[in-house]
């Protein structure tokens, strides 16, 4: 495994938790130091460990079912920080119904040990919304 | 100088090209490489020299004046990587008028020799709106 492959790998672990509204497996993909930052699109900074999962938590219980996909995914990799450049595509839905959009997000991952943890996720709304094509979610 | 202090100074090197609505200062600041992403607030991601340059070209010729201050500096650096959060709190002046604003902002620098030089700016609108106290730029 390249590192490429292994910061790909940890992208893909963050965005099959997000799929799964599984905050255990979101749990799993974040490094645990008081430094990592999260940004929802819209939202605040939130810093460290306890309210990045707190928002995840919120997160996942207020969505019922959700459809990523990720688009024109840019990588680039240091030898201890990468990071991605990618689309989200997603369609969720909720108590509110259903709502499709597209996000950008830059994600950085730190190397610890030999293995890739996000620490930073900045996710900001596009103006461009995604066609839908489908009344459900795939 | 520690790396960490370089890195700031690359940070503050590229606001006060913004601020001096300056594109030669601007390209001093930014690793001349075709994988270096810009994202403007609301915009798509601009990829490499030519489009990001030109994008702070267009910029720049319709600002007449700007006021930037920058708030909540997060900074995080690895062996050649290094990641910035912070708010842009942003009065500029244009054909359109005074506005005002804040922006969340991710900016990525990577080592080049002795140099750090920026590879990612993602800036994306908060909906939080500065107060405006005063009616004229800083």
């Amino acid at each position: 495994v390249t590192q490429e492959e292994a910061v790909r790998r940890a992208n893909a672990a963050f965005y099959a938790a997000f799929r799964a509204l599984d905050v255990a497996r979101m749990e799993d993909v974040w490094l645990r130091e008081p430094y990592i930052t999260c940004v929802h699109p819209g939202g605040p900074v939130l810093t460290g460990w306890g309210p990045i999962m707190a928002s995840w938590e919120r997160i996942f219980e207020h969505t019922f079912e959700v459809s990523i996909s990720t688009a024109d995914t840019r990588v680039h990799i240091g030898s201890d920080t990468a990071w991605i450049v990618l689309i989200e595509q997603i369609q969720s839905r909720s108590y509110e119904g259903i709502t499709t959009g597209a996000v950008l997000a830059t994600n950085v991952f730190e190397l610890c040990g030999t293995h890739w943890y996000i620490v930073h996720h900045h996710g900001s709304a596009l103006d461009h919304v995604v066609d839908e094509n489908t009344g459900s979610l795939q």
